[in-house]
């Protein structure tokens, strides 16, 4: 049997262990307004630096602006890592999904967080390493009716001062909630940018969508749901995708540069960037929206825009044709203004540009039968064929 | 006075709290195996699916190799995370700095790691995301002359059958480091990528070096040393450089990307990948070892080379003559054999590729003067009239 004293000191050897956990794990305290002070405590001090070096003209304006990222997976969760570390001013998160080991080959989650949901764990670790940052979560999938007209009402009415968020991030994996986010962003005429990494995990892209301005995700539609295929029906079961933390930091590095570009208006925003891993090869393009878009929201839109005057961003026309003069949908490319920049064929675009959905939920892995690198005019022929 | 039965309440309470913490705190256990197995407890199912995906023979052989990541600031500490998540065998860190809040504007370090060696807290951090990499870190400045003798021999004999690691990645942030590792890599003929970014946080590089098959970094030299200026003296005393997460973030991927096809020998390594933020721009090119390099180990690596059979990736010179003729250490250029790549000249590929060193200890910036994108022509022009 322990004296008392023995039992006092056990606690307070106990209560010291707890304090120095607890210390070890506080964020630093809030700052009330980003400075240029170059001191190693000013969390600020290097993305200040970018106005005395001649980049962006008022870096602190980063404060007002509110990005909702939907999907905080791969992608999704390093790029919402970067805005905080960037000291964005609210960031939106959206996602349904749960953390888990097999998410461990792509960064930021880690594994004392497995079984958590993906908003909250990345909401916990965002505020620690910035809690400047105003963070709200959403836990649930945005493709159901119901939430759907939840998600439209968030991002409608939740930037600072209570209007629409300044841009959305689409950083999901499945085809159905990128046709969601493109049916909000054309009928609530938000700005956003679609990503997507493919299936074998060497390539990715991202697009920059101006409703109106620039073609939207149903203008250059993806192959299966332009010619009515259900999605599922094309998928394979058991298939899971392979996913690398290189192309998808990448591709979250491209997005977060861009929206910095586009935020803070330095540099050109690129409406279309592709990554091809294996050959380190960029294309960029512009896509300009489809005149005969199924969505009529953003039929609607491209009315407006061509009665307004062209922003500086403008698609630059300077060749209509339309590259495939066969292709069924009058999809058309333009030419980069800029002649360092390649110039590529719709197939090269369209290859990179989809990923088939997580597959978390499956057990078994098949071989995967379909080419990843088909191309455009293949896949028009083998969807005639069915 | 407490009794008894509540001092042991309440040791019992403050047990039961540490233990949870420690639970939080845990990391998963080791796996012996890398298993393709499509479960969610499988940290490996993503990157193993690369197989199935017809992208990497054997990815399990990720296991064998050892990387030295020399510098763990934006890019070495992103990079370190990215081989760790790809499960690499060994990875062996070096660093003499220490976390500071005004790290935060970057990925991976967060603000409770503040005054922490950076080495120390990367290793608790990686070895919690991947406790199957086994992490050696050295914590001392590889320039000074006991400690660079110290460096060359754990690169000598650290890797798992304890000869000479399979690549070292350079990720540091001075001329001075990267010659040192560039005196040690030509002198005991090991492999390296250099990587930097520049001091407006806009443009980064990384460089693939085989020591006499392509250029070393004193073949195609950094024009302040190559005129034998003291890089000290050109400094400006008080400037502070900008950094953004994006940029590192990129060029960090960029570096591991290259590793893994380096290492599992798949797609094509490339020998110079330039980023230009601003506008989107992906200069890359070959550049092939000088000749009359200052470095006689780079010399004695190229007699060697010619004398061999060229490997695979050898570099394929079509076109030999340099571009500036006037170049006075004879740098030549060597155009990329596919023709969907840029061609660059050596300014832009120079203008792009080093950054000064961090200011961590300055306390005052002054506007910078110097313009980050003089050309190679204005910069030769300046040093011939010092």
């Amino acid at each position: 049997m322990s004296t008392v004293k023995e039992l006092q000191d056990k606690i307070k050897e106990l209560e010291e262990k707890l304090e120095k956990i607890s210390q070890k794990n506080v964020a630093r305290k809030k700052i009330d307004e980003m400075s240029s002070e170059v001191v190693d405590s000013n969390p600020y001090s290097r993305l200040m630096a970018l106005k005395r070096m001649g980049i962006v003209n008022n870096y602190e304006k980063i404060r007002d602006y509110t990005v909702a990222v939907v999907g905080i997976g791969g992608v999704g969760s390093v790029t919402a890592e970067m805005l905080t570390r960037c000291g964005i001013g609210r960031l939106i998160l959206f996602d349904y999904d749960k953390v888990e080991l097999a998410n461990m080959n792509r960064l930021f989650f880690q594994p004392h967080q497995s079984g958590l949901s993906k908003v909250d764990a990345a909401a916990e670790t965002l505020r620690n390493i910035n809690p400047d940052v105003d963070i709200h979560t959403y836990n649930y999938n945005i493709t159901t009716v119901e939430n759907f007209d939840k998600f439209t009402e968030v991002l409608r009415s939740s930037n600072l001062t209570g209007g629409p968020v300044d841009l959305v991030l689409s950083c999901v994996d499945n085809f159905e909630a990128r046709f969601a986010i493109n049916t909000a962003c054309n009928e609530f005429n938000l700005t956003w940018f679609e990503s997507g990494v493919s299936e074998n995990a060497v390539s990715g892209h991202i697009q920059f969508i101006i409703p109106g301005e620039t073609a939207c995700f149903a203008c250059a539609p993806p192959l299966i749901v332009a010619s009515n295929i259900d999605e599922k029906t094309l998928k394979r079961d058991g298939v899971c995708a392979a996913s690398l933390p290189t192309t998808m930091g990448i591709v979250a590095g491209f997005l977060v540069q861009n929206t910095l570009k586009y935020l803070l208006q330095f540099g050109q925003v690129t409406n279309y960037l592709g990554y091809s891993a294996l050959t380190d090869f960029f294309p960029t393009m512009t896509l300009k929206p489809n005149p005969s878009c199924d969505d009529s929201n953003c039929r609607l839109r491209q009315k407006e825009f061509a009665l307004k005057p062209k922003p500086e961003i403008a698609v630059e026309a300077k060749e209509e044709k339309p590259i495939h003069d066969d292709n069924e949908w009058g999809i058309s490319l333009v030419d980069e203004s800029e002649d360092t920049k390649e110039q590529v064929t719709i197939s090269e675009g369209v290859q990179l540009a989809y990923t088939l959905p997580n597959q978390t939920a499956v057990e078994e892995c098949e071989e995967a039968t379909a080419d990843a690198d088909v191309s455009l005019d293949e896949l028009m022929a083998q969807m005639k064929a069915i």
